[in-house]
């Protein structure tokens, strides 16, 4: 069985279908997915992030096509990296990258040859490398039209375009770290604070912290929360910190919205520290 | 063919897709569709709504997941269903299961034993049971990776969670329910009168009938509408009765947004009350 | 292997998930791909533009779907059109179908049977032919339960219903037409002049065009923007005038939205005219 093309793309909904078309017209056999077309706009760490969730969850071999891509058409590399669990991240080189290269690992990289492998007829057109350049390539290998060789010239992994991540830190009692990511749908944020790196600090699921958010050197709000399994330990409309289901600490409200109540964003200027309190 | 997977969630659109990977990640060859993934947030009547629509389309055998969760994490039972029309649906066990209670019926139903069909590496994780216990346990039953004993113990279906149903009444002339669902798209509302209640009541296409809907104890609206097969029998703007697509009496405005103009609600303080008018 | 059903309708996202289980259920070796849920509700001229965008990209023999149909239940004609590439369209014939009478053509059009092709124990139901009548007659199409002569009653492509398509007009230096669609994930405007008229007008990337946007007799805007390959190659937060990627000028704002900042909207009201400007 052919490997999939699994999606993703800041497009939103009904905007990239061409993709797959151009996919089942070089091989009827080879299955595509739509992961998700709501990456925000523009945003390379939010494309990072979420290349890194998916990666885990499908088979190695699997060709992912990653297009948040406010650079279209300029200098920017149209690469195809081979991670190291044996699957393949057709993206545009521009920071979107950055966390395969720790998890699971970038075995290689190339950019695309536009001359073999772009889409015939689309040579004027510099808006839509979704189409002509991302899924064409991504087609051709998940239909073995090609292999990675056949994508286009390597380059070193040392010369991949990377975004400053963000630290956390630990320390007995204590872990600090940064507001991550937003899960808009149910109002709940997350962090950039590995749950292990809580455990190493003492700070376990039953424990009250004390929670502090900064926007910059604003507090927004510095008071004690639960640590539970999940939302439904707490009472409706109750907060609550957890183990979100990437690995890190999350922070909501049970059937409520923490990110609106508290109109919190994310990125470096939104700092949390979070202290095990006496029991 | 191996069965197909077919999921709804309350995740909105985009928030899944690992679900997907671990059931490819299980077997390539089981195909995955997402059916819906804006049910209302936390909503387990319009889950069970949108289940008992979707079973009959799809061919027996086929896997339904359902994640419409607000418990998630604490105790309520996460189960697999089998249907007397030989599907499955995995769900947690929170009402979710309601309508196909009477409608295909439930053969037998089983709690997923978690250690044996939970995604392995994620115990510590309790708030996405939709990938690693719903969608992976999913994927192990389309697979043929477990048959439904395989699922775990079996508990009586008279143990299965219900909410309460709302009821209609027809007596000649004049039928009574409740507006129970919403088509937010397209602004139409459907009550929870089958057309064959109306039928019974001698109200047919082609009548006029008094429509009127309570909230509680205020008349919201009262006054004469046109019973018709569709919108487009009516002109532009003017409001309709019609049998919706799921076998029960529907109201909208043709190219209009009936819901919008009077502010209607759904659920057990929305009363509507039809009357045939003299011809 | 047996061609896919690919579908677009206006429903919105978690709308049409039956359509999919009906193909299933006739045939589970047909794939269904969901191109688009968002059309624009009840603008059968946003379907012919997309369905005319789509039939390009997917293989020979692929059975589209289109549901935007205001007139669903009455007389208008339930179609399906064998286009002169191989594939077919099934859609009401409301003006869906006029673009596809150019490109690629259409070789014949029959109206389809509901005495054959209808989803058995729908009679009753006029409002949702996505369902009913369109899904299920593609579903049989792609199976081959059914040829194309199955379908139904041929009658005349002349006879095929059209809207009234504007007009965009070319002379050395200058080309005039109008605004045709929008991008509103991006912000982006879409006109109905061809890249190959504005290279007749000696119009090319690299230049700097006068843009003036007209709504009725209101100028809207009218300064000069430069023509490029891509958003990129203007700073962030400019103006710029591209190749789309349908082969026709575009118009935005390098991670900005061109549309929300004039408030420009489309169709015959909106005229636009551009002008190379002395070097």
């Amino acid at each position: 069985m052919k490997p999939a093309v699994v999606i993703q793309t800041d497009f939103g909904y009904g905007g990239g279908s061409a993709m797959r078309g151009v996919i089942k017209t070089l091989d009827p056999e080879v299955y595509v997915y739509e992961a998700n077309h709501r990456v925000e706009k523009f945003n390379v760490v939010k494309a990072a992030r979420s290349l890194n969730h998916l990666v885990g969850y499908w088979p190695a071999g699997t060709v992912f096509v990653s297009v948040v891509d406010p650079g279209v058409g300029t200098s920017r590399r149209a690469s195809v990296a081979l991670l190291k669990n044996g699957s393949y991240v057709v993206s545009p080189d521009n920071g979107s990258l950055t966390l395969l290269l720790e998890n699971p690992g970038i075995e290689a990289v190339r950019v695309i040859d536009e001359t073999v492998n772009r889409l015939k007829g689309t040579e004027k057109v510099s808006i839509f490398h979704g189409r002509d350049l991302f899924a064409y390539c991504a087609g051709k290998l998940a239909a073995g039209l090609i292999g990675f060789e056949g994508v286009g010239e390597e380059y070193p992994v040392s010369e991949i375009v990377k975004y400053e991540k963000l630290n956390y830190t630990s320390k007995p009692g204590e872990v600090r770290g940064y507001v991550t990511d937003m899960m808009y749908t149910f109002g709940n944020l997350e962090t950039n604070i590995p749950i292990e790196a809580a455990e190493n600090a003492g700070i376990v699921p039953g424990d009250k912290v004390l929670v502090s958010i900064k926007n910059k050197d604003r507090f927004v709000l510095s008071h004690t929360i639960p640590f539970h399994p999940s939302f439904g330990w707490v009472p409706e409309g109750e907060e609550v910190i957890y183990n979100s289901s990437d690995g890190v600490l999350g922070l909501g409200i049970n059937r409520g919205d923490f990110i609106r109540k508290y109109n919190i964003g994310f990125g470096k200027d939104w700092q949390i520290i979070i202290t095990k309190e006496e029991q």
